[in-house]
């Protein structure tokens, strides 16, 4: 579900995974502009209940982004979380609404009621507050802002259903997963991990998800994994203040460091020992600093883990920072049904396999699911074996059993087809006399012509098939409607356009096979199933109906 | 067997695990200036072969020192890759000796004959010739500087023990390994482990140990758990010619980045796609800071992890960088028991298990084993699970089933004494009338005197008992000759100063219990067995009769 956007607004873009620095209204050991030089920091979340009770008139008179010299993104929390962690609530959610709507941050939120570790009474006393908050802010209009709504629960799986829910009625713009403190505090992974992928589950695709507090490196993987997209980091200032030296497998304590494990600007300066020696300030500053530039760094560590398609396994890697973790990583695996829809069904990296617990692996359990329902056999047949993803592209353990008998090209081409498109399509797809072209290098199968006509690509790198034209209309016999299609909305101008091979995006996108996934070959047809063109899917059939921006199916061809 | 020392040469004194950047003889992208300023290097490795061919009399009217402008710890190679590689061997071993003789690096090599990935005759050559090699060097005398020995044989073990074992007898000040340069091409990391162990079995303990052409931070920790201490890396300039950035879990192509996971100097200030646009001697100079930068990260965070004693716990971690590297890490845990008398005997972290494998640690062999022999169970008694190292420092899966039986004081020091000391020694050192006195803020056991006198101290951390003279002196009786003694020298004006309390260095060890392990609590005697002193062992028994200097015991109390 571990997913790079670009998310818009106010004219301003940003990437995400993004983490927002929380910058205190007072003293911070680095300043709003040493953020964004520094640190090329594009935003960063602040507390109004404390903007307004230390600063009301100077903020409101030059708003928020003057107020910090910072002109990024601001998320302005409501402070709640202060509120109810000091037990006074002398605000009421109309006024810290008013409040964020006059000093105009990027993104606002509403006055939530935390979940803690409580019991269930007091849970839904939080859920109903926050519900309650919500529908405040739908009477008194939302004025300029974005607006987070967050999302209470915790462990108990049907009140965080039904928080998120009622919250998701509220359209909000982004919205926030709250976690108990406690959790974080006692390591207790699995549990952040369960709230984590039951709100993600049970939320919008569409919109971007936050969860509030996850300010550390440790976790960051996982949540990117469970798909969400925006973290806060308090903790950067607040582990500095106590001395704790951050890295992505855990904190130290400074006074047990007689070597820094990194090597960012301010490590590669010091040693522990004159870190130490430092005045109280200078110190702060000196870890804060390094525990930024960590949370920084394996944010951008993740992104390039996704773009390798190799998240899994940099989870993996950070299970074994704690056995908590990696009982975390466990509940994953176990629970990884959930991400089949998500995993692309395609890619091009080899997938590292160490153990058995590895086999639970999505694109692992979904290739033999689909083996068993296509092919019909447990058994990986040589074509699939010698050239689709993932039986070919796996390293380590293998969790497939091999069918060893060798089959004539036309009969490769055909199994590949059937486990792509489902059982009896590649006899359809590739009738008696296609000709089959290979690479004069390897010898591999590359090209297939019918009657002069390419019709499909397999391809080199994970052996799936790229269809063109001839070939759609081909599988299109093979496939009973809705299978592999991707219905479009009855508009002549844009099924023009994308006849002539123009991409499709979400918002044109009117119905679709619930299957589809990711990178699949996908037939685009109108609402009587004529073919328009051919494509693969960007996004999953969920992400396809939901999504108001972005492309829906990169076209390969058009009808025209 | 992981180790951090310093060594000390030509008054310079450097600590290990030590990384030695290869400097070529022309065009390197970072000077030695750089090296010095930039990353603080004291020691680096330069080819004495290429010296001689390019720069023959600069180089000796100078000395290799100023040649590179460079005035920490160089060690030359003779160049023996290079030759062979190339197959030229315009060079005699007498000649480039005495060249380097000449230039006086800090550490020479002779000329040896590389081990490849060849058939048995070859190896058996290349084994014989370094051998001769080493003769020579022995005739015409080692100059004012030190020598490396290189080990030859390969994946032939019993070559590779006569090798040891041959040049084991020429006392050389360093023994460098060599791998077959094809197994790192080819990331057959179990092989190169194989060679690793093998031979740091068969050589010197107190010796360092150097090995060739180990030049990238994905293996410096395995090779540092086996007891390698210094490394050489020509490779991080030679991935920054091919465009290979490196990360502690494995090599990206720079094409493949859309961003860095890294925060070090040089990748904080640009984006892949800005390094892309390089020109081509700028960007080698950035990839080699980068790499380099990461090698010394690797080596700062290996030293760290020795520290905690959480090393086997980052080899596990690095263990997932790669199948290979994984299936080498089991490979490691299979032959665990080589480390089990160099592994402390108790430690102050807690001991991190995520799976069944790692029940082969040796820690938790060795632990299992002594229950066995010493309480006569494989269960574990309550005594031992509430206060001592392993049992009580494991988190995580819990290899060790439990005998809940709840016992007194006097039973639980007891049991643990035996654990420590051996069976039946609990009833000896701790007779009936011990007075136990418990902490008052925990009630847990922390002093045992008798007589008004205290005899040991159960350390909080770890629960072994730090024993005082009086508790030495029933411990003595407790246990035959020689177990648990350390023997000193008969030199009255050392045994003078141990009996008042002064520590005992390696080089007045005159035998001892061959059973001793690191941290154990050892009996100081003379060779009559008189006691003199009670204390902890820093070694263990092979490395304290073998060392000539540093710390064998740190004595807690003499007799006087």
């Amino acid at each position: 579900m571990g997913r790079i956007c670009k998310l818009e607004l106010n004219e301003k873009i940003i990437e995400t995974p993004l983490l927002l620095p929380v910058v205190n209204v007072k003293d911070e050991p680095i300043s709003c502009h040493e953020l964004q030089k520094e640190f090329g920091i594009k935003a960063l979340m602040t507390n109004a209940y404390l903007l307004r009770k230390y600063f009301e008139k100077e903020v409101m008179n030059i708003g928020v982004h003057k107020f910090f010299d910072f002109n990024g993104i601001i998320l302005t929390d409501s402070g709640a979380f202060q509120l109810k962690k000091f037990g006074r609530i002398d605000v009421s959610n109309e006024e810290i609404i008013e409040f964020q709507k006059y000093i105009k941050p990027d993104i606002g939120v509403i006055l939530d009621t935390p979940t803690r570790n409580e019991n269930r009474r007091e849970v839904i006393k939080s859920v109903r507050e926050t519900i309650k908050s919500a529908k405040e802010l739908k009477k008194i209009s939302r004025g300029d802002i974005l607006w987070c709504g967050p999302i209470q629960g915790g462990m108990f799986v049907d009140l965080l259903k039904k928080s998120c829910e009622e919250m998701t009625k509220f359209n909000f713009d982004i919205y926030s997963v709250g976690i108990p403190l406690i959790y974080y505090e006692n390591y207790d992974f699995e549990k952040i991990i369960k709230i984590c992928l039951n709100a993600k589950l049970n939320l919008p695709k569409s919109k971007p998800l936050h969860t509030f507090g996850a300010g550390h490196p440790i976790i960051f993987s996982f949540l990117v994994l469970l798909g969400y997209d925006i973290f806060d980091s308090a903790s950067y200032v607040l582990f500095a203040k106590d001395n704790r030296y951050m890295t992505e497998y855990g904190t130290k304590k400074l006074e047990e460091l007689d070597y820094f494990p990194c090597n960012c600007k301010v490590c590669a300066s010091k040693k522990p020992s004159e870190v130490r020696e430092m005045m109280r300030e200078d110190r702060i500053k000196f870890l804060a600093m390094h525990n930024l530039h960590t949370c920084i760094k394996e944010i951008d560590t993740i992104k390039q883990a996704i773009r390798e398609n190799r998240l899994w396994e940099l989870c993996k890697i950070r299970s074994l920072s704690h056995p908590n973790l990696n009982r975390a990583f466990r509940y994953l695996l176990k629970h990884s049904k959930f991400f089949e829809k998500f995993e692309p069904i395609r890619k091009r990296s080899s997938i590292f396999l160490f153990d058995k617990e590895d086999f639970s692996r999505p694109e692992i359990r979904r290739a033999i699911k689909r083996l068993k329902q296509r092919i019909g056999s447990n058994k990986v047949p040589l074509s699939l074996k010698n050239y689709t993803y993932p039986f070919c592209q796996v390293t380590g353990l293998n969790p497939f059993e091999l069918h060893k008998k060798k089959k004539g090209d036309i009969s490769t081409i055909r199994e590949i087809a059937d486990f792509q498109f489902g059982n009896g399509t590649g006899k359809i797809l590739f009738p008696d006399n296609v000709k089959i072209i290979k690479s004069e290098k390897t010898g591999r199968i590359r090209k297939i012509f019918l009657n002069g006509k390419l019709i499909a690509t397999l391809r080199a790198r994970d052996g799936f098939f790229a269809l063109r034209i001839e070939g759609a209309k081909l599988l299109k016999n093979a496939l009973k409607f809705p299978n592999y299609r991707v219905i479009i909305c009855n508009d002549k101008k844009v099924q023009q356009l994308i006849s002539e091979g123009k991409n499709l995006f979400a918002k044109f996108v009117k119905n679709c096979d619930m299957k589809i996934i990711p990178r699949e070959e996908v037939l685009v047809v109108d609402e009587d199933d004529n073919l328009i063109a051919v494509g693969e899917a960007v996004l999953n059939a969920e992400e396809m109906l939901e999504f108001k921006r972005g492309l829906a199916v990169k076209v390969r061809e058009g009808i025209i």
